[in-house]
Formats: C-alpha cells, structure tokens, sequence
C-alpha cells in the first residue's frame, strides 16, 4: 500500500498530543565549517529520547481497540523498543519486548522504566524472531515491525514535514540509514511537503548494507559490520529499499573517524548529547562539501540515548 | 557603587544585540527526582559558551571610547577569557589575556581564535597580577576583573532578569559560586525583577571558601580546593561577598559525587552539554529535597564549554 501525502498528515495530527514538537537548532561556527547553512532537527530532546516515537506511537494509535487490547509486541534492542513500551503505556496496555542478552542495562532500564515486560533471548535474529512469534501466539499482542512497517515508515515522516513547515526553503536533507523506516519516511515527506528538495543518506562504512542495495536493487549485506553509529546496523527491507531507491538522490559512506569528527563537532559547537548514528549526516555533508557549498540543508539528529561509558571511546 | 535595578536594565538593553537569549529548558524526569518545579535557565547555549559573555560585554560597553581604544586586558583561563576576546574583537580593539601555562590547549585555542593576544605565566596568583600589571603599563589597555568589577556584575544580573520575565512566578534561585560575580549579579537581579524570590548558592566541598566567608562575614580561604567544578574554585572578593551576605539566603554544599550524579543526569536525561560547575545548584536541589519541595526553582546552568577528554573521569 503507498504511504500518501494524506496519510502522513492523518498520521502527525494522530501522534501530535503524545510528542513533542522538536527544535530546530543552527550552528555558525559549524556552518562556517561545512561551507554550508544546516538546519538540525533536534529528536535527541524528542520524548524517549529519539525520533523512534513517531513511528512507535503512530503504529499503536492506528490498531482497532480489538487489535491493541492484548497489547504490543517487538524485537529491539533499542530505541524501538522504548518507544513501543513508551507507546503502550501511554494507551495503557501491554508492552512484550524481546532483547537480545547482550543488550546494555542502560537501554533495558529504560524499557522496564516504561512498563514493559522483556524476554531475553540470544543475540541473533533467528532467536529474535523466534520469541517475537512465542510471545504473539501466547498473548495476542500485536507485532509492531522497527522499520518494515508502512505505519512506522508514515510516522517518521512526520519529522521532516515539522522541519520543513519551519525552514520552508530548503535544498536538501540528509538523513542516516539503518533498516530505512527514517529515511523512506524522510524522502517521502520532503517529496509531498518540500519544494525540490533533494534528499540524502549518510551511511557507515562498517554498516554499509544499504549503498549497495540502492545500486543493485535488492536487498545486501553489508560486506562488514564494524561501528560506533550502532542504530544503523540493521540492513534494509524490501519496502523501505523500494521507496529509497524512488526517492533518495544518492547514499553517501562515512567513515568510522568521520563520525567521531562529526560528533566532537556537535558536542563541542552545539553543546547537545546526541548518539554517533545521529551524525553520520553531518559527517557525510563534512565529507563531500561540493554537493552541500551554500545549499540550505537539513539534518535530523536523531536521538541521544547514549551509554555516558562510551565517552571515552569516541573522544579518546 | 551600589548597583541599581536601572543599571541592570541599562546593561541588558546595551548587550542584547550581543548576546542569545537562552532557552529555559525543563525535564519532567529530573523534576520527579527532585520532587520540584525546575526550570534550567540553559548558558550552555550562549555566546562563547557560557554567561560570562554578559558581564564581559558589558563591561567592554561601558568604557567611553577613549578608555577602549587601547583594548582590554585580563587573567583568566577560564570563560572570562573567553568572554574578553570576543567582546574585543566584536568592538574591533585589542585583547590581552594572561593564562596560567597550564591552560588546556582547547581553552588557549578558543581565546586564540576570537583573535586574542596571550601572555602565558606560572600557574599561580601572584605571577598572574604581575603579567597583567606589566601588560596593562605598556599597552594602556583597560583592566576588566573577572568578578571584583561592578560592570561585570551588573551584567551577570541580566541572566536572572531573562529567566524571571520567562517564568515570572518563582519560589527560589540556584546559582553555583566561584568568584560570586554570578551570585551576586543573580541575588540582585532576583530581588529587583522577582517576587520575594529566595536566592540560594550551591558550592562544591572541594572549594569551600564561600560558605565559611558567609559564616565570618571576612573573606576566606577554601581549607582545601579539589574539585572537578573547575570554574568554582577562585575565592570571593570583599565585593561579592557583602552583596552575597545581604541577599543570598544560604550557600550549600555539595559532593564530588553529588556533582557527578548531578551531572550524569543532565546528559542522560535533558540531552545537554554542560560543565560540572553547572551542574552544582542541581547537586545541591537534590540534597536539600524538604528546602525546594514543590517549589518553582529557577536554575542557572552556567556554561557547556568542556574537554571531551575528561568524560572518562566524569563519567566512569
């Protein structure tokens, strides 16, 4: 089914009273950097922290009271799961999240925080999935994909029409990619709500999965996974590769000290706590100044749940 | 010369065209914590990274032309540099700055950068005043005391003046204290812009000359200084404290691991960046619950200018 223009606005007017409405911040002196005028979308101070919520809360808010009464169920070790627990609390049912044992305490508290009940399982897909169809089959719950799920592709476009509504002449907008429910979302938004923008992706070179579907077609592996930007991990799905490689100019690789650059930048000059996978579109734009000299560009950061342990390592 | 409400309002009308008007930011998790309304009045933000551009600039305005032509002079390896070489670049004169040779290197680059003249010395009081004397004789350059300088206090004022026309129904007032030029300019601003606005100071444990000078009504030494709120550790002048004695309510104290909690809840949670003196009023709210319940609290966070290379203290 095609993500409309129609049902994007249905969707930003459903979620409204459950977000916020995120600033958009500017930076000079990383402006003068860049060589050109950047508009952050800011979700790191989005409620759960991340832009994730969109999605999560749009999905839940589009269920038949019938379909959410047993409550919600997903597989995530991250920001999907919080604002799946989040979103389900807030409507005041159930949340059933599968975790991988791996997953780091600070992102399992935040999940039990919001209510929600865990199931540990191993670190793999297979096993992920496996639990997910368990806990579905006990309980009813309804499953709520992170990203191949046109309810959360919908949501997070929202972000960028917000964006756009506030910088209403932008060139272009960069967003990062993992499985791609933020960047088909994205591209989606700037068509319907933007005025020729062309839309970007920044993409880790230790995660780089989705610069190779876009030019084969189907959807790849990444040749490695190796790198701090750990929300882009994920590959894409057939849907979100579909409107990616209709809507994106073009996917551009960062490398691994590119976004620790990137990230000192933002920490230093903006002064906010955002995660490495929010700045891979600033490395990206750093990285290829030709492609952005002057042009009015926009860059959602975002979130900012990070593991404060992990400081040492990305500004050693 | 006693500093007036008309003086506050004169140098907030003669910076503002210098100066952001910061945010106030609120966090509905750390108000459950603390059992209070708080409301972060956001200096990260500012110009140069923290509020001491207010009584910088406003210091630098105030000189008639014949005084300025010479440029500023001062010692400071702080923000108060910071504030000094950009108030004179902005007004096209010269700044000389004396930093003690143990400055980091990120702070003697962001002096260099708004196009200050450094002078380095030995890392001691004495060595400084005498730099500073022998500058000021063979430039004429006109002297600007980081916070033993009315002009500089009447513009640290202008902070408090901001946050109270945005929330105009405060119970009370927390600003750290180092030198007291803010808490002095806060307990002024707070008396003449507020309603019955109690103002009270968080200081560190490992500086602790402010709260025993408050006590004696003499100026004091901390019995001993180790504490990461590095921009706290200087001692007030017989000026700050007499405007402190008269209109600060009470000085806490706080701990190292106060500060760190403190601080660890503001990245987390309000997805900022900022110092750990910053974050002292916080320490300081959450260890004194039964004074601040339920009471709307303004809080000053001071600045965000950091060395990302001492997250790994902060935050082991």
């Amino acid at each position: 089914m095609p993500i409309t223009k129609e049902a994007i606005e249905k969707a930003h007017e459903r979620i409204k009273p459950f977000i916020h409405r995120t600033p958009v911040l500017t930076c000079q002196s990383i402006n003068k950097i860049a060589g050109a005028e950047l508009y952050f979308k800011c979700e790191n101070f989005q409620k759960i922290g991340a832009f994730k919520i969109r999605g999560g809360m749009n999905a839940a808010l589009s269920l038949t009271p019938d379909q959410l009464k047993n409550g919600v169920a997903t597989h995530s070790s991250g920001n999907h799961a919080q604002a799946m627990a989040f979103a389900a609390q807030t409507l005041g049912v159930k949340a059933y999240i599968v975790m991988p044992s791996t997953s780091p305490k600070v992102k399992v508290d935040a999940v039990r925080g919001y209510g929600a009940e865990i199931t540990f399982c191993e670190p793999n897909q297979a096993a992920r999935e496996e639990a997910l169809q368990k806990i579905v089959a006990e309980t009813g719950a309804a499953f709520v994909h992170p990203y191949d799920d046109h309810r959360v592709i919908t949501g997070q476009a929202t972000c960028v029409k917000e964006l756009i509504e506030e910088i209403t002449d932008l060139d272009a907008v960069v967003a990062p990619v993992g499985g791609g429910g933020l960047l088909s979302g994205t591209a989606l938004g700037a068509k319907y709500f933007g005025d020729q923008i062309t839309v970007f992706a920044g993409e880790p070179e230790g995660a780089a999965d989705a610069v190779l579907s876009f030019k084969s077609g189907v959807v790849e592996k990444a040749p490695f996974v190796k790198t701090i930007a750990d929300g882009l991990m994920t590959a894409l799905s057939t849907q979100t590769l579909s409107i990616i490689q209709e809507n994106v100019k073009d996917i551009l690789l960062v490398s691994e000290d590119g976004i620790k650059a990137a990230l000192r930048l933002v920490y230093e000059r903006m002064k906010i706590v955002v995660e490495p996978s929010c700045v891979v579109p600033l490395a990206a734009v750093l990285r290829n100044k030709k492609l952005f000299e002057g042009k009015k560009t926009g860059i959602i950061l975002t979130g900012g749940n990070v593991d404060l342990s992990k400081f040492a390592e990305w500004f050693a």
